[in-house]
């Protein structure tokens, strides 16, 4: 048996993540090794730290990079907070809630539950009465849940959280980059991420950010590894249940202590770092408009082509779409043209909304004028050969009406 | 603030690993990113698995990756095996020994521990009495230890497993493609590594392979993720402590049904794919039998120079060696000149070893002759003019003279 050298096809990405990597991050992860304590390693992790801290709108000194994809960043986050026994509350609008109270569940969490509508956000309202009844010690919710395309405003839920003394954690995996997102002023406590959606890298490293209140519960369960323990270091009452994921451990590797831990995955590092680099060279807010507007051209074009919006669109996300599907198509038929034919992904979804919706992405790099109307003009195509009555031009012309009109 | 692109200083990584990429694997990571689902991602997985039976010598199907370093692939392996309560065996014969212990101690486990001393192995009889006294579910056990960098023979614990109903886990991290590994021959059940050894490429993805009879052990504990399940899925009574390292999810996400879990890191695994193409068309035996060269004339040259080497010589890895520090001379300084003045980074030592011994490897990418050479050659500058008296030419002679003898 022979294999030959990676060969992949020209793909353009446009479902809800993982899409194109930006051409820069490849370049920056093909760079060559170096030691896991040379000194040029440890100043990129200090970059790193740095870097991100902008990108998360952060102060917090403990900000750095989890070695897995953006649910290794969730878990490391909920396995680190939760003591089996905690009261855990989960708001779930859509499949990420749901593996939330999953995680929490296998940390030995009491998970409390509030479901919406998929394609309904909570009111801060809801929120708070379920704090009032269920008295978490967590609060664990998802930003942007692409499930169902949309974002839960999370701009009153930090003051919330902080008058009940609940550590505010949320996922920022799919929102982060492509949406608003302040940790400081909302009061976020812990936030992870991914790089493969607005971020604009490949999924395998999860940035993640801790207050120093969350550091301070972290820390208070730390034990040295046992293989590099001496005498004299505390063992924890309450260790916490994973060694990979010990957020306590994590930190004294990024720290001044540069105590080992894993060996940091150096490759995914120089990604991760390029592509929050790139992103504060372009400025957050300019980044988020620059998803708003691209966003939008894909919604109004989808629209103008006669297509029916998914879910609550005032609370959509920048950076993917819901679409139904239209009555009389293949909608895995469809999507499976519009990759053989045009080379192009679009999304199909999860749960309730399987077989009724597709997920349209335009992020990070894929964030772009021309993504965005050769996504519509191979569709029109597309629609119409499976049997779809769509006016000619209708979706690029709305999506370049838009343009011009901003 | 502004930071630079990526531009690491170009060393050469001759320690305990991570050493430095192949350029093909590097090369192989800048590739595009495809679609989670895309036919030709699914077939880059199912080529990864059937690549990682051969370098794991093993027919198990269940061969793939996990997402994250080497310890990730060790806690998903113990997570998935481990039921709160169950004995496990941990034989220590270095710090990753402990580690082991450790995450089997985190995930619930009865842990019982036995002990030799840093530099030996154990035999075969006081692996086999202790399985006796203490009838443990599992034994867990390193293969090669890079803090003694010796390799514990495991010819004769796969019967002795067998016939006692153990299940039996080894970490060959730091050892296979480089020493002799046989997971069927040897009767292991379960088997995880890394890439930043013998295998050359970047820490990030963690090779494994399961026996029939773990994947069934970890079968029974499956419940499908909350967020994806149906009615009729059933839910385990005894659930696996971690959703990320849930192997049999993960194995749901790399079988037929492909079930969504996480998003692959696409760009670890067009590398992992890579290191195990190269091993591959090399051939095992022959990878092996390169580092055995490669090793063994490190070895000599570092004797010939009047230095000592550490630990049993008859079951040092091939891949990496311990030297003593010669008296007189500042181990750290001496470390800081090779990386600052000759651009070689060699390692240092943990625990009881910490400032005695460096560790010098030749492994992967770096096992070659031009870098033992330059290794020995940089060393006896250095040693020198640490004050030590070194016989000008002596290692690199040796090394020289050991090649023309092979």
């Amino acid at each position: 048996m022979t294999f030959e050298p990676i060969n992949p096809p020209q793909r353009l990405l446009m479902g809800p993540g993982p899409i194109n990597a930006d051409p820069r991050v490849l370049r920056a992860m093909s760079a060559q090794l170096v030691g896991q304590y040379d000194p040029a390693m440890t100043a990129y992790m200090n970059e790193t730290m740095e870097l991100y801290r902008e990108v998360f709108r952060t102060r917090n000194h403990a900000t750095l990079l989890v070695d897995g994809t953006s649910r290794a960043g969730i878990e490391s986050a909920l396995v680190s907070l939760i003591e089996p026994g905690d009261r855990v509350l989960v708001p779930v609008f859509g499949r990420f809630g749901h593996l939330l109270r999953e995680i929490a569940e296998r940390c030995g969490a009491e998970v409390h539950v509030i479901e919406t509508e998929w394609g309904t956000v909570f009111t801060p309202e809801q929120i708070a009465a379920a704090i009032a009844e269920v008295r978490p010690k967590i609060l664990a919710i998802v930003h942007g849940d692409t499930s169902t395309t949309l974002a839960q405003p999370l701009e009153e839920i930090g003051a919330l959280c902080a008058a009940n003394d609940v550590i505010f954690y949320t996922d920022a995996t799919a929102s982060l980059g492509g949406n608003r997102f302040e940790a400081d002023a909302w009061g976020v406590d812990v936030a992870t991420a991914g790089l493969q959606k607005c971020l604009g890298g490949p999924s395998g490293s999860a940035p993640i950010t801790l207050s120093a209140k969350a550091v301070e519960l972290v820390e208070k369960r730390k034990s040295i590894e046992a293989g590099i323990r001496v005498e004299s270091d505390a063992v924890s009452a309450s260790p916490i249940r994973s060694n990979y994921f010990d957020l306590s451990q994590i930190l004294d590797y990024w720290g001044p202590k540069r105590l080992n831990h894993h060996t940091e995955a150096t490759t995914a590092l120089y990604g991760a770092r390029e592509c929050a680099r790139l992103l504060v060279n372009e400025g957050l807010p300019e980044a988020v408009e620059r998803h708003r507007v691209h966003g939008a051209a894909m919604a109004t074009g989808l629209s103008a082509m006669g297509l029916t919006l998914f879910g609550d669109q005032k609370h959509k996300m920048n950076n993917v779409v819901g679409v139904e599907i239209p009555d009389g198509i293949d909608g895995d038929g469809a999507r499976a043209a519009m990759l053989g034919d045009y080379g192009i992904e679009i999304g199909t979804s999860f749960g309730p909304l399987h077989g009724r919706v597709w997920r349209i992405g335009t992020m990070g790099y894929n964030a772009r004028r021309d993504t965005v109307l050769l996504t519509l003009a191979a569709l029109e195509q597309v629609l119409r050969r499976g049997g779809v009555s769509v006016t000619a031009g209708s979706g690029t012309g709305a999506a370049l009406d838009m343009y011009a009109s901003e």
